[in-house]
């Protein structure tokens, strides 16, 4: 295996459940190409998505150095243990096979570490030494550095912070259990909280415009009445901040980071929530007169944080 | 300042709300004395507990190595920011006022983080490079070790497990929020637990030994009252047990340890907790055919776990 140490082009591969995002990065960290691939889907669908990585690789020119993201759990030596979104791939060597088919070695993580990573090295954390990323999407995921370095965990699996039990008499989770964090704190849990509200009388004007079904309002909608000033969708905008702050109040007792970086798809909306967010945290957090609080940010890399923080992954990789 | 590299007697001192245990290492680590003081208490305690700090150091003959383990938060250069049960002495800068006496750098850090230190290093977690060590007292407090090193957090505050919230509709706590961890999984949480179960008409022969004082129930009574089979005081542990393997699966989501050590008063029961603990967090732990469980293990070190792991501090200084 040659070394990527010292490589001048990185491509780094974010794998999705519909496509895989490649980019290459420069010697000074400036994406200089981006590509993407439809994602092999289906039973038969390992070898095609190994040739779609190793094709993307080449396209985007790689010079030696090739890190790729995967949607799911990934132990410290690459195998992909379990990826919801990519049927019929789980629990393979990924990273060996890669490795092989290139004659380089490509470290593989999950992509919430990846975006991490993006986010700590070229991002919003950019010289902390304790950060913690949030991915606020469909469900929560995550990713952790202390004292200076990427931490995985024993299996790898550190930072899926989304099930973490935050009421164990609350809404069951996919997951088997009760009150997972992301049943709250997620675009399915803003989702959760806007029908709740509908089905209890409020958001009434959302409610009027979809024909009166209160089972009809989603979050995008509270989002949208939320901005019109409607009050009662900024109550609901709120509370979603209240469940999101109990949870980073929850990670900084365990780790105590300098800073927070909320990134996924709710990011988009950080207009909106970084002040329910902020006003929360602050009532929420432990000894506030004590400690530094942690710095909120919302991630600066959008949907190519992923594939940038795969970029970065052979640099990182641990000894 | 000397180096305390090399040292043969390192001293390790454990201040806390009533006394300060001493205690001195040899070269093997092995303990080859141990002394202690009352713990100098009022609103003029400030100088006679570094008094009594540089006597114990004395007495113990420390060869260049001290450390001291507070009861509270320490910054991570060694300023006591708040301690509950030392008055008087909050907000000072007990690691530069013992270094100037004694002419030695000497490392503060929290009893906890010292406890964690010990099991790692001479107890339960030898070898691992992920250990979480939480301590099951009145309270919660612990210690966290990942990729092979105590890590404190920005501030110093890391392993604050206890205030994590777990119901955010639960019992107040004298920290300000409701149902944080420690309401439910500590010695408090026990008693609360059990109380609750007397005052709704169970633990029926327990009340009457009290004569039918459902509210005097303690965690003690219920203890024992398992301990003989009573299958009502039985259910009360699995409850307890259940609590705790919330928390230590929220753990494990977190940071993903190979292995908890669990600590503190509770530990005298690990005969009664360690099964039903041991059943809950197998139930509740996340994804648990795709990676190995997190062992759970009590600690070895009983009582002299704070100044052990305070000796090991000058040893362990961040760089």
């Amino acid at each position: 295996m040659t070394a990527a140490v010292g490589a001048t082009r990185r491509v780094g591969i974010d794998v999705g459940g519909t496509k895989a995002q490649g980019i290459a990065l420069d010697a000074d960290n400036q994406v200089v190409a981006t590509a993407h691939r439809a994602t092999p889907r289906g039973p038969d669908s390992l070898e095609p998505l190994i040739d779609t990585l190793i094709d993307l690789s080449r396209e985007l020119e790689h010079d030696g150095s090739v890190g790729v993201g995967v949607p799911g759990l990934v132990t410290r030596d690459g195998v992909l243990r379990a990826a919801p979104n990519l049927d019929g791939v789980a629990n393979f060597e990924i990273g060996g096979m890669l490795s092989a088919a290139l004659g380089i070695d490509v470290p593989i993580d999950s992509d919430a570490t990846c975006a991490a990573l993006a986010e700590w090295r070229l991002g919003a954390g950019v010289g902390a030494t304790d950060m913690v990323m949030v991915t606020l999407g469909t469900g929560i995921g995550g990713g952790l550095v202390s004292n200076g370095a990427i931490q995985r965990g024993a299996n790898g699996f550190a930072g899926e912070f989304g099930h973490m039990v935050v009421d164990p008499a609350g809404p069951p989770c996919p997951c088997g259990r009760r009150g997972c964090w992301e049943r709250y704190a997620s675009g399915t849990g803003l989702a959760m909280l806007a029908r709740n509200a509908a089905t209890g009388g409020r958001l009434g004007s959302i409610v009027r415009e979809l024909g009166g079904d209160a089972q009809a309002v989603r979050g995008e909608d509270v989002q949208a009445a939320a901005r019109g000033g409607d009050p009662e969708a900024l109550a609901v905008i709120d509370e979603f901040g209240r469940w999101v702050a109990i949870g980073l109040s929850n990670l900084t007792n365990a780790v105590d980071p300098e800073l927070f970086v909320l990134g996924g798809g709710l990011a988009q909306g950080a207009d909106l929530y970084l002040g329910p967010i902020t006003s929360w945290f602050e009532q929420l957090i432990y000894q506030p007169d004590l400690r530094s609080i942690p710095r909120l940010e919302f991630a600066k890399w959008g949907p190519l944080a992923g594939a940038v923080g795969a970029a970065l992954l052979p640099a990182e990789a641990s000894p």
